[in-house]
C-alpha cells in the first residue's frame, strides 16, 4: 500500500536523527510539546467537538464518549504527563555489564532505541500524547494508528506536536499519524515489518487478537484482564471486603480491575452477606454458582462464559471452591495472564498462589488495581504487557529499548 | 489440526510439573541423558544412516549431508553438551529488583520459565537434544519440528531422551516431537498459539521468513547474517587481512561469517594484492565493484543482488567507499542486524561505528565469528537473535525465561 509506504519510509529517514538526540533535547522539546498542547487547547477542543458530535450521532456508548472527550483540564492533564516524561531518566546509551573475556574481547550490551514503534489504539486520544511522549523520550519514531471516532483530534493533537518539533529544530517526522482511519490500512500497517520494529495494540480483546492474529511485526500484547481475588478459607474477612470493593468499584471500565471472585467454601457464609451488600449498593451485577445464588437472593445464575468473560462493567462473577489448589486451577483455565490475587493469612497458601499463578502480576492482600507504571513506580506507563516475551506487566521506558552487544578488540581472531 | 492439539494438550499438561522441578533433579535428568545417548549411540546411529541415505537418494548437497551426519564422537559431543548445560546455574526462581513502594507494598520481579517453547529447525539432528536441554534446565516444556531429512534420527534421539524422562520419573511430554513432517502440519503449528509461547525458528532464511510471516504464536527470529567488515584508512592492514581470513574462510557455513568486505580507497591499493592472494589461495571466489576487479584480475564484477546475498560459501563481495559514512550507511541498508565489524586505529571512527551500525553484534578490531553464546561467556546457546524485541544477539539460558510480578501487601487499596 502505498500511502503506509510513504509513512514507513519517512520514519526510516527521521530515525537516525531522532535516535541520537540528546537527553537535554529530548526533554526541551517534551516540555515545549506541553506548554504549546495547552497554549492550542481551543483549536484541540474545536476538533474534539467534531469527533464528540459525530460519536453521539453514531449512538457511541456514555462510557466510550467519556473516554473521547477532550476538556481544558484534561488537556492541561495530558500536556502534565509530557512534563512528567521530560523528568524521568533516559535509558538510552546506558552499557550493561561490559565484561572482558579471555581472550581480551571487551563485550557490553548497550541500551538503544527500537527504532520505530507503531501504536494501533481505540477512540482515546490521550493515548496519542502519551505514546508520543514515552517514544520520544526513548529514542523512537512513533507511528500511530488511533481509532476513527477520534480522527479530528488526533490529527489536532498530532499538528500541534509535529509543529513544535518543528519549531525545536527536530525532524517532525518522528511523529506520523497514520489519518486514513479504514480496516484494509490498518491490516496493511499491521504487515508493514519493513519498517516498524514493534507493534503495541493498545485497546480492546477484538483489536488486540486481530494484531495478534495479523501482525507480522513482533507484537507486544496488552491490556485485557480476566482479573480474579482468591479469597481463602483463613483471609481476613475485613482485609477481603474492601479489596474487592476497591478492585471491583474504584474503576470498572479498566484492565486491571476485577471481574471474578473465587471463595472458599468455608467462608461463604461468613463473606458473602455483608460483601454482597456492599456490591449491590453499588449496583454491581452478582453472577453466582449455585452456592453463591443460594446466599445471595439478588445473584443470577453465571454459565461457563461468564468465567471467562471481562465485564469491563459494574457486572462480577463468584465461584465457590474447595482449596487453594482448585482456585488456581480455574483461574490458570480462564485467566488472561494480567493480574490475580489472593487473600489470605497462610503463609504456605500465599507462596503456593504466587509460585503457580500464571499471570504478569500476582498479588497476596492487596488490590488488583495497582498493576499500573506510576503505581510500581516507573513514572510512566505505555500498556501493561500480557505476554512473556520482551515485557511482562506494566511497561516504563525501558520496554521501549532494546540493547546491543558493542565489542572492542585489539585484532582477536576465532581459533 | 486434531494432530498439534494433542500435542498441545500434552505439553500443558506437563507445564505444572516441568516449571517447578529443582535445580537438582533437572541436573540429574541432564546427567543421565547425556550417558545415556552415549549408551544407545548404536540405535542413534543406525536411525541416521537411514535418513543419510534417504538424503543422498534425493541428492542432498554435500554440505546439508555433513550437517545430517551422526557418528560416535559426534553423539559424544552432543551428550557432553548436555553435561555442560548441567553445570550452568539455574536462572529460573530468582527475584529482581524487589522494592517497597511508598504505600507499604513490596513489588519484585520473578525469573519464571517461558512455559512451552517450539522450536523449528532443518535437518541438523544436534539441535534436538540441544535445544531439549536448554529448554528443560530453564523449565520448559520443548515442542520439536525438525526438518524432514533428519525424521529418523530425531525420532531415535527424542525416544532416547523421553526414556530417560521416565526413568527418572518425570513426564516424558516435557519433551514433544511433531513427527509428521509436512508442510501443512509446519504451518498449523506455527498458529498454536493457544499452547504455545514462543516459536524458534533454526535454519536458513526461507524458514524464518515462513515462521516471521505467518506465525501467531511470539517469534524469536534467529540466525541469517550478512555480514560486513570494514577497512578503515586508518586501518592497521596486517590485522585486517588476519580478521578478514578468520572471519570468511574459518568456517564458510555460519552466520557470522563475513559476506562482504567494505575498503576505504585510501587503503585499497596497499590491502588487495595481499589479501585478494591469501583469500584465493583458499578458494574464495571474489565478486567486486569496478575499483576492486581493476585491482584483481581473478575477481568478477559484482552486481546490486550480491551486496545483500548471504552466500554461506567461499565466496566474498567487495565495494570501496570513501568513508565511514559511507560504508555505515551501505551496512544499515544491506544488513541483517547480525554481526558487523570495523578494523580502524581512528578512535571516532570506532565510536561512531558501534553507535550507527543498527546490528545486534558490532565488532572495532575483531573478528565477526565471535558472536556466539559460548564465547560471549554464557556457556550455551539456544540461537543468536537478529530482532530486537526479547533478547538480541546470542541467546543463552536467561533468553529462556521471563519474569513475573510479585506483590506481598498487606491490604493495600487503591486511591
Amino acid at each position: 500500500m502505498e500511502y503506509l509506504n510513504q509513512i514507513g519510509m519517512r520514519a526510516k529517514e527521521a530515525k537516525p536523527e531522532i535516535q541520537f538526540l540528546s537527553t537535554q533535547k529530548k526533554n526541551e522539546v517534551l516540555r515545549q510539546a506541553a506548554s504549546d498542547l495547552v497554549r492550542h487547547a481551543e483549536e484541540i477542543l474545536l476538533a474534539n467537538a467534531l469527533d464528540m458530535e459525530r460519536g453521539r450521532a453514531n449512538g457511541m456508548s456514555q462510557g466510550l464518549l467519556d473516554r473521547l472527550l477532550l476538556t481544558k483540564a484534561r488537556i492541561e492533564g495530558i500536556a502534565e504527563g509530557l512534563t512528567q516524561i521530560a523528568g524521568l531518566d533516559d535509558p538510552i546509551g546506558e552499557v550493561i555489564g561490559m565484561k572482558q573475556r579471555p581472550n581480551g574481547l571487551l563485550v557490553g550490551q548497550k541500551r538503544v532505541p527500537l527504532g520505530v514503534v507503531g501504536i494501533i489504539y481505540e477512540a482515546r486520544p490521550n493515548v496519542t500524547a502519551d505514546a508520543f511522549g514515552l517514544c520520544f523520550k526513548t529514542g523512537n519514531v512513533a507511528i500511530l494508528k488511533g481509532g476513527s471516532d477520534a480522527i479530528s483530534s488526533n490529527k489536532a493533537l498530532v499538528a500541534c506536536l509535529r509543529n513544535t518539533l518543528e519549531n525545536c529544530g527536530v525532524n517532525p517526522d518522528a511523529l506520523l499519524l497514520i489519518e486514513d482511519t479504514s480496516r484494509e490500512t490498518a491490516a496493511a500497517f499491521m504487515r508493514l515489518n519493513k519498517y516498524v520494529d514493534v507493534l503495541i495494540p493498545r485497546g480492546g480483546a477484538g483489536l488486540i487478537r486481530a494484531v495478534v492474529e495479523n501482525s507480522n511485526i513482533p507484537v507486544i500484547e496488552t491490556g485485557t484482564g480476566n482479573c480474579h481475588i482468591y479469597v481463602d478459607e483463613s483471609a481476613n474477612l475485613d482485609m477481603a471486603i474492601s479489596i474487592i470493593m476497591n478492585a471491583k468499584t474504584q474503576r470498572v471500565g479498566v484492565c486491571n480491575a476485577c471481574e471474578s471472585l473465587l471463595i472458599h467454601n468455608n467462608v461463604k457464609d461468613a463473606l458473602l452477606p455483608e460483601l454482597c451488600e456492599k456490591l449491590l449498593a453499588k449496583n454491581v451485577e452478582i453472577r453466582g454458582d449455585e452456592a453463591v445464588t443460594a446466599l445471595v437472593p439478588e445473584a443470577i445464575l453465571a454459565d461457563e462464559k461468564d468465567w471467562g468473560t471481562e465485564y469491563l462493567d459494574y457486572i462480577i462473577s463468584m465461584k465457590t471452591v474447595c482449596s487453594v489448589e482448585e482456585a488456581i486451577t480455574h483461574i490458570n483455565k480462564y485467566n488472561t495472564g494480567h493480574s490475580e490475587a489472593i487473600v489470605t493469612e497462610n503463609y504456605s497458601h500465599a507462596q503456593k498462589f504466587l509460585d503457580q499463578v500464571d499471570a504478569a502480576c500476582v498479588y497476596v492482600n492487596a488490590s488488583t488495581r495497582f498493576t499500573d507504571g506510576f503505581e510500581f513506580g516507573y513514572g510512566a506507563e505505555i500498556g501493561i504487557s500480557t505476554q512473556k516475551l520482551h515485557a511482562r506487566g506494566p511497561m516504563g521506558l525501558l520496554a521501549l529499548t532494546t540493547t546491543k552487544y558493542i565489542i572492542y578488540g585489539n585484532g582477536q581472531v576465532r581459533g
